[in-house]
């Protein structure tokens, strides 16, 4: 973040979409900004995927029309987040320079005719792109309905890897900036093993396919090379619009959605974070993921309100069965991704699209047009976020963090692990889920922030955790924090090494124990734990047991059958400092974790609100109020206590007030007063 | 269709395979030709696979063999159909030409070693083909034995589609002459979405392996140019054979076992229609999908007697489990073939080879010989088909037509539709199998064809329809005819771009609303619709449901649960000249359809029959007699009304007969008086 | 076998594993040698992937570290089983010889970075393999550690086909040296068939990625000249060491887990047999598996003694679930491998690499250290094996042969074969599991080799089978012996042709029958068979039947449904000179199975010892006494009966001993009395 205040410079929350006029003739581009009016929009987003019409040819622009477009959004009030359209490059733009074509790990060079995304490394596509953020910052950098920069399209997808030639020298490159000498990348990456030790510069290339499993360092090692690149081409970009524009600058992201960019590096390079959030239609259960996507978004970009670039006003196009969203579930969406911090919901897209891939994504217009369900709905949400101004800026407060690392994730990800059955992504849902139902917010951190601030933090998938980021975490647990591990975690450092003294060696002393041997589970077996502790409890097990060896912790639950039958399964740790260490050995069921998290809640001191079940609430903390956003998933009436005034339906409330079956409510009422101090 | 009477120079039904003697030594060619006397064979296709052994390299012919081999059929009253050899060119073509090896659209460029097709696309490739075709009819033209030309095999299979760079060439030219000028490309393939618009004709490629999902128009005109492309080399052939022969010309399609060719716009091209037919064994009714392949083949040809250019006597070898047929299937097969309009019954192949890719494959004299099961059958269905004779020429009636639209099939089956759970062979067959319980004849139609000889049209899965087209179907139904539309129809136009106003808008008035959403199903999931018309029921609904808005139609069902709930499901639109337009917007289970179809049957006059179940009954009319053929797929006896002779017994009929378990019968009986006219 | 006693100059069983302490300091090996001592250690394995440390450019040579760690080994008793390192070249062999890259059948050029396995048929790697050896051999041929030479490592995976250009001009040399001229290779591969046929042996290739389904002959030729490329590889390196050196040599097979390599040809050419094995993990019974790959190890060396050079402590890394071993479980895997003739039980590896693809493999030193179960473990099995010195070179007695052809596998495993659940590895594991839970110990037989000394042999899936082979089969049951031949056996010669007369004609004398039809039964459907004979039975059968035409054989069991219904589904023909050929054309189930090997052991003569069920039983006989091998997987004691001293213990036993649960004995007792003479 480089700007104290980067918002955009517009009023209220903002409203609208992805906006791609370039499809229809000019008097569908007058009853737009008519119908734009109506529905409250207030900001679009622009040029997305336009080089094609913006530069004719290497170096000619046309920017007519995008002058017209500019200039009559800006009469009708609406402002514009102008994209560099870098996402896709021209058909001229690959035949003049087929080099630049993405390579895959088997070796095909993709073709054009999708999104023609360019090799992250080819100079030619590094060039191009300055040309073209350059040429649009001068041209626009001072047009009056500018208000925010829109570099590239979900870096990352729908590939970030590239095995091409100029790939595989930059990437040698970056090994060579990153570890000086071949002897410290051989050295991390372990090459004497399986006689891969490298004696030249020019005999390292990137992991395409081979006849085995590829150096797991050398993998990971390219993973983060991905990043770099990609967020190297963003920077070039950002610094070319930087010299002639002072809007503020972003990209969009996907949380918990794409994992080919670490969010955090990233959230530092841009000036606001936004982020497009898609259901996964076959989860009933979408928004517990949506949420998680909004608190990462929140939390990468370390509290601050971010944007929702993209979601869909009903069904995407992408998937197996694109499930389309149901009366009233748009707006819950939209309200949960504002009560977790965005302050901007917009769309992808305006106008649903005739032609090409994403003709059957829903928009805010649909083909059915403006006597649709859709569209009126659409038109509401927009009057309910007019109503909403005032929470703009205020901050969501969280109690507990998860640790998300990108890094971790990379490296678990990777071939010959000890079983297919365990997967991060599972792991965090799980927690994050038992949290969710327990009306708990949570924050996304790394394992070497500060955490200070938080009464309890949870690692569900830390297998990648270097010794400094474990000393972290032990000096968390020692000075009264309550940590829980789950299983796999602290295997490896930061090169995909095992830690000497083995697996889980660097939390020994947070969590008073070593983990001798995984014990996997075969396939589909359900196995049983008795937990000992205050509650004694038959709890279900499955996929992964551990031959734990304590050294201080206490066994409060213990393996009753399986591999692990009569060893230790879950544990507790308790600090001088107050602080306690859990470790849980194994993957349990939604009523374990419930069980496993009600004794932790009493360690660390965290109170579950007790909302009803299936209303979603979420405070977000302003300067002089506090706003209470309730989202009710349910098909009944759900009552949420608090006094203050509605904000929706402008209803004073007194004590509690009913939210309506599927409905949302925003409830405004005081700040609590600060407990003994400042709470900032 | 160039001449009047094209059907090969020869007496009754006829009956034979596949001949390949060229594994053989010459004492296996006389005992083949003595069996072939024995077994009433009296046609068999010859060198489909013989280029190698005529051409023995460039320009170097060697006839001596099949010339020897003519004059043997001959001598022993057997015609020939005779192949060119251009699905497998030898190795030294591809060994002097390796640009015509076919390229995947991932870039492998296939080798030789199997049926080595050549890419439709070059140059080398079409020049040998005229080549070998030209020599072949200067040779053979004039031969006593040959009676029909068979050019290639199974064009489209087992490739159609080829990415190499002679290929992408040709498409580029290909859509020069279909478009004109590069802006009527990029507004039909809207390339304007993507950014994918192209400023030179060069730039313009094949649909290869892209980063993302390529352009559904691009990949529509590429599955349009393959089939054009085959076609050439089709045409290519037929008219260099023309220059030297006059005897009729075919290729083998296989209809309903694969897409890559457009069928219809083939049968233009063939004097006469062939067709090759493998059972589905993992299908209990394989005779389902069998009586489909077999109307098709039918109805592209325009009603004419069509030859079964290859079935098989037993197993194939292709599928994951080859299912042996069982006692009298061979026989019920072919009869049901004969039914359907084939004239001749042909295998593939005559003796089973005993090396090579195909040997599991069984034959007419299988690996064990003339002792088998096979051969004895083989010899009675000789029998039985030569007590046929009269019924050549006479032509099936149908009331009921069933659109088939491979241009439909392609744009449908392109990536990121609604949902994967949608498809037209499902549909298809769904509506097909219902009718055909129903003891219901049917033509398969496309959708812009003269409709007014049906009394009922049925659109399964017309997901492209053009303006023009749905037009017809309008002016179809609002002159009296009985229309039935089901879901994921009239959604996009011939470039699959999304109607103006929205899904299913070209039929508005033809059915009487619209739709506003479609609402895919989740996997698995059964919902229930309540049929609310004359004969109220509860039925199954999966997969899908759309949120329809009616504009005048009548809800006959509507959804009870699901997303649809409340909304209706089925649809009823009476039209002034007595036509009804009917639409089912989800999934329905056979019982559904019965109850549907039941109502549908009513308005559209159509009475089913009421054969005994399993009784499968078709009707052929001759200038002087009605044959009605019946097979009984059941293993107990089935009563069959009528009055004549049974041709397979001779023996006389009055009033019913009994069709043995497994047996078959063809009933001569007399023709119906007009219905107050010709019926022409 | 080239030596009459080749086994390594050393005391007592091997002891020992895999040792890489290049991947680690000075230290580490200290304390490594101190530990093997503990353990008993008297073997490791050195080198295996080293190539990059001992050449570290070529020609250069980097010897030090080898002298070092070789005088360090001898110095504390540890023999050394010496590895030449070309399992995988260093990255600079690749990078100055790309062309050695291997290529896959659809064109992808294999990376370096995993095991970089070359071409086998590129000079360069050719002449640089047999530098390195030469090399090792030269330096290390007369140092006292080392006892044997280990060359490469495990031939034919991870990788073993090469569709690199230099890999197809090798295959058109050898199919050149094969057939001499190309009509005995079109002969052979049928190549008149799909039109194949060549006129030029340039125009030969590999059987690459192509339209349809390549040419199954030339496949069959390929994957024969892929084995004997990769031997030819192996035998360049053995004939460099013996230049220099008088050890015995081998190379580590991969018995009932790798099917690229024919081991019989393999087992001709090394001094003695090695061995690797793995459980898979998701068997829980794969005890049965290790079982199978021992005595295949056994038969293949003709009885001698072998090594087990390498299984695992406990999990491995590359299985989709990595099991850990249980208590006890590793001691019964090794003493089951001793007890089917391994006189050396090896890890790999000894230390458990921290980098790396194999991090996540157990060793005998575990990352959790010498503190952990599986160090003690490995400890106390040193004890044990040090207690059995004298049961070495004693051999293993068989009454029963299974045939096991690998050419005939890799026949049967091509494309468009009946049906997809025929498995030949299914149908011998069935018939073997049979006999091991009989406790019948079961040598591994080729058919075309002297098996006068069995009472029975078994065919369960002889898919391939030569006419030669047949005769040998024929005159051994003519001559007394009993065969069981399963179904789909005897269908095609050695050129994947089917053979003349039909399926199953080679053994039309032996059996008393041919088979005139396969029916393969649909997925999932099960039938039954009547058992009519001695004791009549219902018995399940799957996914197969046949239509059997008898000529002499008796029906023992009719099917009663399915395709066969009514026909002889089991039969027996009795020869004049006692012998008899059971034929089963279906697959049964264990039950079945049972049944039929009660009627099969009464013919044969075989008596099963009756052993208490889950107690493995297996006789190995010395010069002067019998050593009874007892593995007790289940989890209660069981006795075992004999008399004489059980050597894990010391205690002396009379009548019957105790096994405790999951424990092992080697009780040595007396020979038997030769039955009339000696048994040799």
């Amino acid at each position: 973040m480089t700007s104290p205040n980067p918002w955009p410079a517009m009023r209220g929350i903002a409203y609208g979409g992805d906006y791609t006029p370039e499809q229809w003739p000019r008097e569908v581009w007058r009853e737009d900004v008519a119908l734009m009016r109506e529905a409250g929009v207030n900001l679009v987003s622009v040029g997305i995927f336009s080089w094609a019409l913006l530069e004719t040819s290497e170096g000619v622009f046309d920017f007519a029309w995008l002058d017209e477009l500019l200039d009559l959004l800006h009469e009708n009030g609406v402002s514009v987040d102008l994209g560099t359209p870098t996402a896709s490059p021209p058909a001229w733009f690959f035949a003049d320079h087929p080099d630049a074509h993405i390579t895959t790990r088997e070796g095909t060079v993709m073709g054009f005719g999708a999104r023609g995304m360019a090799s992250h490394s080819s100079l030619a596509y590094r060039e191009a792109i300055v040309r073209i953020a350059s040429a649009l910052a001068e041209r626009y950098g001072a047009h009056p309905a500018v208000v925010l920069w829109h570099v590239h399209n979900e870096y990352g997808v729908p590939v970030g890897e590239d095995y091409s030639p100029q790939s595989v020298r930059a990437f040698r490159e970056w090994l060579r900036t990153k570890y000086g000498t071949l002897d410290a990348l051989n050295a991390a990456w372990g090459t004497t093993f399986w006689g891969q030790r490298y004696g030249e510069w020019d005999h390292v290339g990137a992991p395409a396919a081979a006849p085995s499993v590829v150096n797991p360092a050398q993998r990971l090692d390219f993973a983060r090379f991905t990043d770099h690149q990609l967020r190297a081409c963003f920077i070039a970009e950002r610094d070319a619009i930087r010299a002639h524009a002072s809007q503020p600058i972003t990209t969009n992201f996907m949380a918990n959605q794409s994992w080919t960019t670490d969010m955090w590096a990233w959230a530092r390079e841009v000036d606001i974070v936004s982020d497009d959030h898609y259901l996964w239609a076959a989860d009933p259960e979408g928004e517990i993921g949506l949420a998680i996507a909004a608190d990462l978004s929140r939390s990468v970009g370390g509290g601050a309100p971010w944007i929702l670039m993209e979601h869909s006003t009903s069904a995407v196009n992408w998937q197996p069965r694109n499930i389309a969203k149901r009366p009233g579930e748009m707006a819950r969406n939209s309200l949960t991704h504002l009560a977790r911090g965005a302050d901007a919901i917009l769309f992808f897209q305006w106008r649903a699209s005739r032609s090409g891939a994403e003709k059957f994504h829903s928009a805010m217009i649909p083909h059915a047009g403006t006597t649709s369900r859709v569209w009126r709905e659409v038109v509401e949400l927009g009057g309910t976020l007019g109503r909403l101004d005032e929470i703009r800026g205020s901050r969501v407060q969280a109690e507990v963090a998860i640790l998300w690392d990108f890094e971790s994730f990379w490296a678990q990800d990777l071939e010959w692990r000890p079983s297919v059955d365990v997967s991060h992504t599972e792991q965090i849902r799980a927690y994050y889920e038992r949290l969710w139902r327990d009306g708990v917010t949570v924050d996304f951190a790394l394992p070497g922030q500060d955490l200070s601030a938080y009464k309890l933090v949870i690692a569900p998938a830390q297998y990648l955790l270097s010794a400094a980021d474990a000393a972290n975490l032990t000096r968390y647990v020692q000075a009264g924090g309550t940590l829980v591990v789950s299983f796999f975690s602290a295997v490896v450092d930061e090169n995909d090494a095992v830690h000497p003294g083995g697996f889980l060696a660097p939390l020994r002393d947070a969590l008073g124990l070593v983990v001798e041997e995984f014990l996997p589970v075969r396939e589909g077996v359900e196995t049983t734990i008795d937990w000992q502790g205050g509650s004694p409890a038959r709890l279900v097990a499955t996929a992964w047991h551990e031959d734990l060896v304590l050294e201080g912790a206490d066994a409060v639950a213990a393996y009753v059958d399986g591999p692990g039958a009569g060893k230790p399964a879950i544990t507790r740790h308790g600090h001088d400092g107050g602080g306690v260490g859990w470790y849980v050995s194994t993957k349990l069921d939604a009523a374990g974790l419930s069980h496993l998290m009600a004794a932790v809640y009493l360690d660390a001191g965290v109170v579950p609100p007790g909302h009803p079940e299936g209303l979603e609430v979420v405070v977000r903390d302003g300067d002089d109020a506090r706003y209470v956003i309730a989202v009710n998933h349910r098909d009944t009436p759900a009552q949420l206590a608090g006094s203050g005034i509605e904000l929706v339906s402008g209803v004073a409330v007194s004590r509690s007030m009913t939210v309506e079956p599927g409905g949302v409510a925003v409830l405004r009422t005081s700040l609590p007063l600060p407990p003994g101090g400042d709470r900032a």
